[in-house]
């Protein structure tokens, strides 16, 4: 159990991908979407996890996740409302030991990068690359539950 | 992961109380409380569960349970959509390794008691104590998910 607190940013330039890492391949969906909590499956690569966050409240978050077998979270996939989220996962890292995470999404969200840092507290300061774009940490359109059901494509 | 294959019924005399063997306090919410899938949170004594079953299909029901540190799931129950459930579980030796398990309801649900038995395969036979009452399983304002929102004392 924690606190997340999280900034997500736009991109405005491919120069990101040279500076990665890693990559993994994400795949996620929601077994519940409501505004107050949400319940995420999520597999990456060879290992499944279960997540349940609280509602946004400015940059933080209440996030619980618990490691599952992979096979049962392909199952619980299933059991999930509306499509599923797919995307790369790329790692990044951000200086003073904190790490961008980069989503580019696939499907339905294809065209979608997303950057975000994980903080420990809400005026954590952090280096800005110059490929990072506008903030839309609190733009509910980017959250990911938001995504499976009303995709980049859409808008 | 499983497959859960489970009947219930009433009770309709206090006579199994003589036959139980032990008893455990439950506390439990739901995260999800949808036809097709519901997210439940449990406290179980000392231990928390985190419980997803997917649809009743007859007597059958996709089930996944994850043993999760109590003190986060309290902190889930407070994410709860609708009330919380309290009961007793008592349980009670079924014969041919079969057990009851006898919840014993409080709170708004209180006056309700149920019978359950898990079953390896629909057709398995059990036998029946002279206190089992009318079969319930398929009726749905006795799942626990109702329960929580429907309480014993409304209907």
């Amino acid at each position: 159990m924690g606190i997340e607190i999280e900034r997500k940013f736009l991109v405005q330039s491919e120069a990101w991908r040279a500076a990665t890492t890693s990559r993994q391949r994400l795949t996620q969906g929601y077994l519940c979407r409501e505004p107050s909590r949400v319940v995420r499956v999520r597999v990456a690569g060879e290992q499944g996890f279960l997540t349940i966050k609280g509602a946004p409240q400015g940059l933080a978050r209440l996030e619980f996740e618990y490691p599952i077998p992979v096979a049962e979270a392909h199952q619980l996939l299933q059991l999930a409302d509306g499509p599923v989220i797919d995307k790369w996962r790329h790692l990044c890292p951000a200086g003073g030991g904190l790490v961008w995470e980069i989503d580019e999404f696939l499907g339905d969200n294809a065209g979608l990068i997303v950057a975000e840092i994980e903080l420990q507290d809400e005026a954590q300061a952090f280096d800005r690359p110059e490929w990072l774009g506008a903030e839309v940490t609190e733009d509910k359109r980017y959250l990911n539950a938001n995504l499976a059901v009303q995709p980049f494509k859409t808008w």
